[in-house]
């Protein structure tokens, strides 16, 4: 009998800050963070789970804090029927009687959550000698909807219509692995548009995205309205007509001025805009989209559940789903945004960048391809090309697509010398 | 010059669990708990500011950690100058320019601000020498909107409607203080209908609490229709026909389920259900008030920030609000949720309960009733005989009214001894 032996945390922090990558008009200073989790076994084979909570900085204590409540739930549990019922893996984290209050299903706690099941996703993953992706994208479609905890979105997307949309896929699927493997996935690059770079670095970054065979950029909004005409004329010429450039207000606006701010910068042609408001106000993003159509609205990163997913799409008040893979109840709850997404016909474009969320989401994508929606059609997965060497199995992009990971496990694992060199204690603090 | 020389805290545990006291159809096992604040200064009046986050047990050291994370912003910091821009004090801890990601604006991080700001709060109206609700009915109504963060919530509320509304309710602040301060505040209980009591018990307590002039009793439901058809049944027996009795379903259900469950207890005369969903499904709440008509919706217990509660608002999704004290970013985001009430006209019905929920949120409503709506009317505080005798200054309710608090302070401050004899260490820990 296989048990788990421990769950310890880390927490790990970049300074990122520093050089202004990422930087946009609500996140100054970003210290890309991990509240890092790994869960192990006494199985001999030596497998270790290994994923995270993404934050930029201060706090990502209280996040390891919170990862570490939940180990209480794990240690000394058989490992098999654990990862053989996964659904049953995430009521026993996101149900704790007592824990549910500190959300319930939001903030630091559900992110907790969601690290711990990632853990225990990276685990089967090696265990089964496959990639994220794959273990589920061969899964049967009611061992899919057994991992989706429907309470709550059945006036949406019932158990049975979930089903349906994954049986409407089946027949597909091996040959969409098969296209997968040989093509990838598309990308797009946030790397040129971060608020805090110099016109020339703009510039510069809009010709290697286009160069190196990006199908979109993304430029950072919002500060300063002249400055982001200024800004988005100067990726326009560079890019050229017809080459699509979103942009992204990171939750700046209320909701006039959001359609005030996008229709000043749509005669240039605005791919979409991205969390124009604040991430909790789908009646707001709802009116926005009327406000701004045709130019689309994408939200989705700090949704913090399938509820807020569920109505973002029930009241159209997103064209695009922003999916994170880090900060809601991990694997399990955004294959309910990706089956919530199916059922609308809305088209799914995951949150990434900061670290190890490109290596993690895309996965989901891949997974959403092969076996929910089908399609690449409209579909991309962000990508910055930050931080990556940390991790043991590192994304890789070429001529501006993902290609799809054959390493077992969901990439989530980071290299232990990356762990110990960016560790951070209250005493050698760097960010703080 | 006078500085805050501390920011401490303290994890406080109840073993409420024992007695099933506080037990619903989500919440089996409560132990109700208080990550406790206290803020200190270098003024020889020796005045400290007392607040709490409440939680239900495990996870309160989460709670705790997430607090101490905000001693950075005042250790040092001048008294005056902050206590008198409290709107200012809001954007310093809720504007954290990396805390923010841990929420935003939601969870553990965002209660964790709402105490901080109510112990400033508390430490404010005791130099003041006035009870918090007087201080705050007490300001004009330009400094009152000052509080409020109005970013987000402009499409529904603009800072001049706000002052409007306040202005409106100026001329009679005297004589709503004069007449609260005599007749008190309407109260309701919730103490008769925990799940978890027999039937005898139930019947007792409903006797109870009519004969102590409760205006209102609530009962809790969800988890079995055939057992609350039953202790309907009795409540309705013993209250008598037209005495209104609400239900309380503590977000058990899905749409459908809501509306058939509420239409089958509806023949017993339900004055309103309570959390019937989700408490982020803003949709889904507005769809079941539409299906159970003419019975009322309440929430907003766990309405995680005032974008929360102007969705709910905006969608005619909750015809009672419920407030809470320690949930969201204190006492500024509650007057903004006041102001929206009234904007709406919708009557607002504080959660309490807990433990020093009841002392605290009777401040709000006081306030609301003196300088906002400027009427009780369909209002009352929720009112649960628990733990009171923890506080330096217990609510007091007579004859189902909460009695004006005339002590200095928000009412949020734990006797010292309770504090000791509670608290709780990983050690000695009682409830994990």
């Amino acid at each position: 009998m296989t048990m788990i032996t421990s769950v310890s945390t880390a927490d790990v922090r970049f300074q990122t800050s520093a050089s202004l990558d990422g930087s946009d008009a609500m996140n100054a200073d970003p210290d890309y963070s991990a509240a890092y989790v790994v869960v192990r076994t006494d199985a001999p084979d030596g497998h270790e789970g290994h994923a995270f909570a993404f934050t930029i900085g201060r706090g990502n204590d209280v996040q390891v804090a919170a990862i570490q409540m939940l180990e209480g739930h794990l240690l000394g549990r058989e490992v098999e029927p654990l990862l053989d019922d996964m659904g049953e893996a995430w009521r026993l984290l996101a149900h704790d009687s007592q824990l549910r209050w500190l959300g319930p299903e939001k903030g630091i706690m559900h992110m907790a959550v969601g690290a711990v099941l990632n853990a225990l996703w990276d685990l089967k993953a090696k265990r089964a000698g496959l990639p994220l992706w794959q273990v589920l994208a061969r899964m049967s479609p009611e061992r899919i909807a057994d991992l989706v905890d429907f309470r709550y979105l059945t006036d949406a997307l019932t158990r049975d219509e979930a089903i349906g949309i994954l049986q409407r896929a089946e027949p597909g699927r091996a040959g969409r692995e098969r296209i997968l493997l040989a093509e990838g996935y598309p990308a797009y690059t946030t790397s040129p548009g971060w608020l805090g770079y110099s016109d020339e670095k703009l510039a510069r970054l809009c010709r290697e995205a286009v160069g190196a065979g990006f199908p979109q950029i993304k430029l950072k909004v919002g500060a300063d309205l002249d400055d982001d005409i200024r800004r988005m004329r100067i990726a326009r010429e560079i890019c050229g007509e017809g080459f699509p450039i979103a942009i992204d207000a990171n939750q700046r606006w209320d909701v006039a001025d959001a359609i005030a701010w996008v229709r000043a910068l749509a005669p240039f042609d605005v791919a979409w805009v991205e969390e124009p408001t604040s991430p909790d106000d789908v009646l707001g993003h709802a009116a926005i989209a009327r406000g701004i159509a045709p130019v689309p609205v994408a939200t989705g990163e700090h949704a913090h559940n399938r509820v807020m997913v569920k109505q973002f799409l029930q009241a159209d008040a997103a064209q695009v789903l922003q999916i994170d893979a880090a900060r809601v109840g991990g694997v399990n709850e955004n294959i309910a945004h990706l089956l919530l997404a199916a059922k609308f016909g809305t088209r799914v474009c995951p949150h990434a960048g900061g670290v190890g969320l490109c290596e993690a989401v895309q996965h989901l994508s891949m997974f959403d391809f092969v076996a929910v929606s089908g399609t690449v059609e409209g579909r991309m997965i962000e990508y910055v090309d930050h931080l990556h060497e940390h991790f043991v199995t590192p994304t890789v992009v070429r001529d501006g697509r993902y290609l799809a990971p054959t390493a077992p496990g969901a990439g989530t694992e980071m290299h232990a010398a990356s762990i110990a060199a960016h560790r951070w204690t209250a005493e050698t603090g760097v960010t703080v």
